[in-house]
């Protein structure tokens, strides 16, 4: 299976198309047996091409769209009034089985509606979910759903923990991934309405190598591989994870300027600190899949950097090569067969 | 009124009686004027008492408690069968207006099931709230609920908008507190559907300083006096905060161990990191009020050291002082009658 096909909208992000295009140039040096297309407008990615000494070529293409959704762009509207733009354009490649993957730094409200009004759910799936990787102290973590549904009953968060052990499994490497649930405490009483019926489901699905409740305490000790939550607490978990490494780097970097003595100690902790910084770099995460759809969806932080842009096509093609969407609708089918059925 | 009455719980957090005690003698000496009752078993309190060259005298007098509730024992039991417990004499001694407030840092579950059984709720409150208060780069931010009710509906989140903004004023200091609603994304559009609906109910309500949705990203940043949200969310949050600080702790630490020249740094930076690490401590904040009860009830960190105990008696004095379990009483019965009359 050398012939993996990954469309990259070059059009979305904060630093589109520069970064997008620089990333996905290295990308094709570094694996040349990927078939990777960009999509946005072909006059623009033609020049960033160019400043980085590369043209369009059979395993580097581009496919014309005249149109970007912009961040801020109501995103159902925009997927429905911009027909021609680099979101739609790599969303019906996927679904016309033209390419296995799309990626896009873009909107993230307009790429989970375009994956759902264009590729469309896996069957059996009720709502895909946005995975996030995130570093912690012990092994990664991945967190869904990060925030494509803000409100979920125990039937999508049954869906979110297989979806995202298939995934961790796949792309991960974990061989038996331990998933999660969040909740206040780890006790099973701890909890809400949702997470209390969710909890006793979750135990009964033998397909899941379930621990039980995890609490915000366990997020970065990195002793759990998936965390199942709705993608409003989600949400709010890793906007609070970014807000408060920021706030953390603000008062690092006065701390460190104080006086003579501090500012000596800032070179001599500089190595040190790259590392750190490399460590926890989310951007070699690959971006988060949108799991439960027709094909691999992949997005990548509005802030994108071209590294990111690099790491998630090569998550992209792991998830393509390791078949993640179709094993997703293998065993949500199989489950919504158990459940039908009465079995559990 | 220079006679404020305060109970603290000497038996319940991980470092009682020792931490407790040491920190109570200290604000003790600190504040004459203030009455200092230390609730637990007598002879324990004597022998510690004794250890920071302390006896019981009027101004800090010990009130006998012969049983203590453990961390782990489930909250509600805990209190319905241990009634000579120090949490449930010290709530009586708050009920019967022996006291004006009642401390601990114990468990938090039990806490609040004594509050709501023996003090009870403040008429017109449906459920009281945990206010949490942490440092950021801009100003202090009273976060609630932190944990007391898992699942709140769109009356539930504007009382706790009313006593947060109450007990900003009254002990943060703020003049006329910004108030936020935690959800997904700062326009009105974003959110659950509980989210949007308080988010109507709080724009109506002319009391408040309200200044729309905040999300995850605006906590640290510390624009925004009081941010309400449910509690399930406020403690998946706040643990998460919680988690990466140790985790960032860590891994620093380990930078600073790298070699010779990172160890000359971080006895360079040994001054600027204390005077960071102080800015950022949240036991200078003084513990977690339990607004909407009758008296005053703070919660402290299980884990509270003395400092955060001498911290916690001077809120809990500063909360008797302003009066805020009156304020909260009195403009929750108007908000109240205002709803119940159909004016907004």
């Amino acid at each position: 299976m050398s012939d993996i096909r990954i469309a990259i909208d070059a059009m979305g992000g904060d630093k589109a198309p520069g970064e997008i295009v620089k990333g996905v140039v290295e990308a094709s040096r570094a694996w040349p047996d990927l078939k990777l297309v960009l999509v946005g407008d072909q006059e623009v990615i033609k020049a960033e091409l160019a400043k980085n000494s590369a043209a369009p070529s059979d395993s580097l293409s581009i496919f014309h769209a005249s149109e970007a959704i912009a961040m801020c762009e109501p995103p159902a509207q925009a997927v429905r009034t911009k027909r021609d733009s680099s979101i739609n354009r790599g969303m019906e490649l996927l679904r016309d089985k033209k390419v296995d993957a799309f990626l896009s730094a873009g909107s993230t409200g307009a790429m989970v509606a375009a994956a759902i009004l264009i590729a469309r759910r896996s069957p059996a799936v009720k709502r895909p979910a946005i995975g996030t990787v995130f570093p912690t102290i012990g092994r990664p973590v991945l967190l869904l759903d990060a925030g494509a549904n803000t409100d979920c009953g125990p039937v999508e968060l049954e869906q979110f923990a297989i979806m995202g052990s298939i995934y961790s499994r796949a792309v991960l490497g974990q061989e038996n991934p331990e998933v999660g649930l969040l909740s206040i405490g780890g006790e099973d009483l701890k909890g809400n309405d949702i997470t209390k019926e969710t909890l006793t489901q979750l135990r009964e699905n033998k397909f899941l190598n379930f621990r039980g409740n995890v609490e915000g305490h366990d997020l970065f000790q990195g002793e759990t591989d998936v965390i199942v939550c709705d993608g409003f607490v989600g949400n709010v978990v890793l906007k609070t994870i970014e807000s408060e490494a920021r706030a953390v780097a603000h008062m690092l970097k006065n701390a460190f300027k104080q006086n003579i003595f501090t500012m000596l100690a800032a070179l001599l902790m500089r190595g040190a600190l790259k590392k750190l910084k490399k460590t926890m770099d989310p951007e070699t995460y690959g971006g988060a899949p949108l799991l439960g759809v027709n094909g691999t969806v992949i997005i990548t932080h509005g802030a994108s950097s071209h590294k990111a842009i690099y790491h998630a096509v090569r998550v992209a093609a792991e998830c393509v090569r390791k078949d993640v969407a179709a094993k997703i609708t293998g065993n949500l089918a199989a489950l919504k067969k158990r459940h039908t059925e009465g079995l559990f």
